[in-house]
């Protein structure tokens, strides 16, 4: 580490002072910029000024407050905060996978292949070689669209997961986590400010804050809650056509599957009525499917791109001008890594200059983080039978869906069981997003505080339990209803009884 | 890895079809958008179409497709491509740290604190425990701005560093690299289309490629080879009174100390200047630091903060309102860990509202990968005295700048002794950027395949030697005047010779 060491104050510089005044004397007529002043929100990007990401906001800063609170030992009505306010596994406790872990440390102490051969898994071992070698050191810079044989391996699981529809590696970009693929994405496709995309109500915020950020127009469609957050192609055309009579040209439309915060799974058909709108409009398809891991009671996750492909060979030639990009992560599923920042997009339909375009992009960042990418090879292939880790990698993933499923029940029943609330059935994803009729004294209240009724129950009950959620105010929701996003991630279910006791004691003060 | 099994077509599509067939006539009157088209370069952002980043443009391209050729047995006049393009130390063989990679493997597989008490040293498993206690899993988000205990270690590692002067955890925000603290810095500082912000030339791509993506100016300043790339304040200023003119505002003023592309060090007297001008005028200083630990041929490093501070001490009052944004990573000095996308920003003067809107725009990208963050602790806190590891970590560290500096000077007389080259004395950083008076004969060539000359005489290198440059066009030059960039990273000296001889032959082909 080297020290700046004692630098004395040059004589030049008074010379220096002498000329600048003279010369900035010149500005104050010129230009007025001085005296200079400390830069000023006014001073700032408006677009970026306008972004707005729920959830991060308020009330899980409040959280991280109370936390500091509990930490120096202050009484407060709960000795934990449960953070339902984001889907970070790993944070409440939800452990990694063995066989994940065993890879990636070898991938920054090679020297482990050959000391560790009494601690790893053999495949363990044998993987991180292979990875080794294909990407050298992972503290080098990969190739900005990813490291090679990591784009084929995941071509490979989609090709397999689609049950044999073809994907190719030239069409994989590695990321760093979904988010940074729907940056890329919104700033090629949002030409200007007559750019629009739609966006399903109630949403995922990220692709607001990126739409505000581009300084392009959000075009939200409802999802219809009273049929389980479905989509309503009917709402979607409408939205199209409004854009078009106001003159927003809609470049794209994003779908979020499994549902983030609904928490449902796409029918089939819905997919492709989507297919058949951007078919027929040009409009670039955004398939958010970072949590096709995350399907229980039964549901089923398609994939954008099966449809699609399926539609292409039951009506030759009416598709094959449809773009498709669809976004997986490593941060969901049973591998919640959220902290490594992995991720991959495939991009299909699009012209090859486009792709040069967005690969551009990429490169500007240089690449996503190394062992974020050897994470996504990892994900996309895991220990197969008769590999060593296979039972117990088996073992651990089952478990943590189990889990998963049975908490989102149990959670789901506790929701339909409070007084004024309703929630539809959990079949994906880490979320509930429960409706919640508030008392008019409460509509009252929050309209005094100046803050939305959603919000001041999400206060209450952080402030009461120390349970940390997300207004629904912050994802959007129909006008006049109340809704907010928690995950069902927390471990336990002390902490339902505690949210059960809050909501009774609320009503019972707020109801009319 | 769940299927998405076999979603047969389903029927209602068929009245899809029939409704969207009518209102599509509809919009063919209404609004032409009938038949769908694919995207083509024209629907694109323009700004993302301007965008330029050399250092992985068209002649690295060129490269990655010899190796190609190479691997595939094909015959070239070298067997080995050597990546000079890019400052990527551990693709050419710079070991990374043994410490380093001790505790992440641990931070990544922490059963390794116990199992591997026999492998690791004690003070590389004491750290990998107290990160894991600071940071719980590296699987998990961290907060937006970063783990608050590593803050904490940065702040520690620039108060000593500077002598003494407070850095303080708020001020830090650590990020993926430096190049995602420029593209913070520059999208709120960025207003319209009439902010500027001055750059050096030649400057290193990323800031003309952030600037565009922006839509903002880049407003270039010269540096002035003849004093070893020094600044030249008299210049800077007509550069803000010429933008201020054309009603531009300069919002902020880059220095790379050390320089990249050109490898000198800013002298205490430019710095004051420098402070100076941005007082006179508000202009928020953008001091990329990232090559701080590069230094060498007895040149010192001094940091923008303690410069600051000096003259805050010095001249009371004078220059309080000055607002600097320094910045550091993991991937270069002797870490040398560029996949691992490690990097800090000390954000010092600015307004607390700021400095929220910056965490804002963090905080939609969640979070740094936290493993890269672990990494920015060990840089700024190494093995100390007395520690198991200090011995061979010392060790570690000064062999890599040993070898960094004899290379440099080697490739510097080499480049001295050749025709036509001329090479300022290299004190930092990874790179030389020799001039090249090519002879008039290169210049009809290149404009008759029209491209620049130093990409002419790059290419030939590349296709000649295997040898990787990036044309100083890349980074910007005085017109007339031709350079390239070349890191010094590559091992052995043998490369060298290659570029002797390669030299002297095209010299004896194109010589007037």
């Amino acid at each position: 580490m080297l020290r700046s060491g004692n630098c004395s104050i040059s004589l030049v510089r008074r010379v220096g002072v002498r000329r600048l005044t003279l010369s900035t004397t010149l500005y104050e007529h010129k230009h007025n910029v001085y005296p200079a002043q400390k830069l000023r929100m006014d001073d700032l990007n408006k677009n970026v000024l306008k972004a707005k990401y729920a959830v991060r906001g308020s009330i899980p800063l409040r959280a991280e407050e109370l936390k500091l609170y509990l930490e120096a030992g202050q009484k407060l009505p709960f000795d934990t905060v449960i953070n339902a306010n984001i889907g970070n596994p790993q944070q409440l406790k939800q452990k990694p996978l063995t066989f994940y872990r065993q890879v990636l440390s070898i991938l920054q102490y090679p020297e482990l292949l050959e000391s560790g051969s009494n601690i790893f898994k053999k495949d363990a071992i044998e993987r991180a070689r292979k990875l080794l070698k294909e990407i050298g050191s992972v503290g080098s810079y990969s190739s900005s669209q990813g490291i090679p044989a990591i784009r084929k391996t995941v071509a490979n699981f989609i090709t397999k997961r689609d049950d044999g529809e073809i994907s190719t590696p030239n069409d994989i970009f590695l990321t760093a986590g979904a988010s940074s693929a729907v940056d890329y994405l919104l700033s090629i496709l949002c030409k200007n400010e007559k750019s629009g995309v739609l966006i399903p109500i109630p949403q995922y915020p990220l692709y607001t804050a990126t739409l505000a950020l581009n300084n392009a127009h959000a075009l939200p469609y409802y999802l219809d809650e009273s049929k389980g957050w479905s989509t309503d192609i009917n709402e979607i055309e409408e939205v199209i056509n409004d854009s078009l009579d106001k003159g927003i040209k809609p470049t794209a439309l994003v779908i979020i599957n499994p549902g983030n915060p609904t928490g449902s799974i796409l029918s089939v058909e819905s997919m492709e009525k989507i297919i058949e709108v951007a078919a027929t409009h040009g409009i670039v398809i955004i398939a958010d499917e970072v949590y096709q891991e995350n399907v229980f009671n039964n549901a089923k996750f398609h994939s954008m791109k099966k449809v699609l492909r399926n539609l292409q060979k039951a009506f030759p030639g009416e598709y094959d001008t449809v773009q498709l990009a669809s976004l997986h992560s490593t941060s969901k599923g049973v591998s919640g890594e959220c902290g490594q920042r992995g991720g991959y997009m495939e991009l299909t339909g699009f012209n090859p200059e486009i792709k040069q375009v967005i690969l551009k992009l990429c490169s500007i960042s240089l690449c996503p983080v190394v062992t974020g990418q050897a994470l996504v090879d990892l994900m996309v292939s895991p220990p197969q039978k008769g590999d060593e880790s296979y039972e117990q990698d088996q073992l651990e993933r089952s478990t943590i869906l189990n889990d998963l499923s049975n908490r989102a029940i149990l959670l789901w029943e506790a929701f339909n069981s409070m007084e004024g609330v309703s929630c539809q059935k959990p079949e994906g994803a880490m979320y509930l997003f429960p409706k919640i009729d508030l008392p008019f004294k409460v509509l009252q209240k929050s309209q005094e505080l100046d803050i939305t009724p959603d919000e001041f129950y999400c206060k209450a009950l952080l402030e009461a339990t120390g349970i940390c959620t997300v207004p629904g105010s912050g994802f959007g929701q129909q006008p006049g209803t109340y809704h907010l996003r928690t995950t069902f991630l927390a471990p336990g279910t002390e902490w339902i009884d505690r949210w059960n006791k809050f909501h009774a004691e609320f009503y019972d003060k707020y109801r009319d």
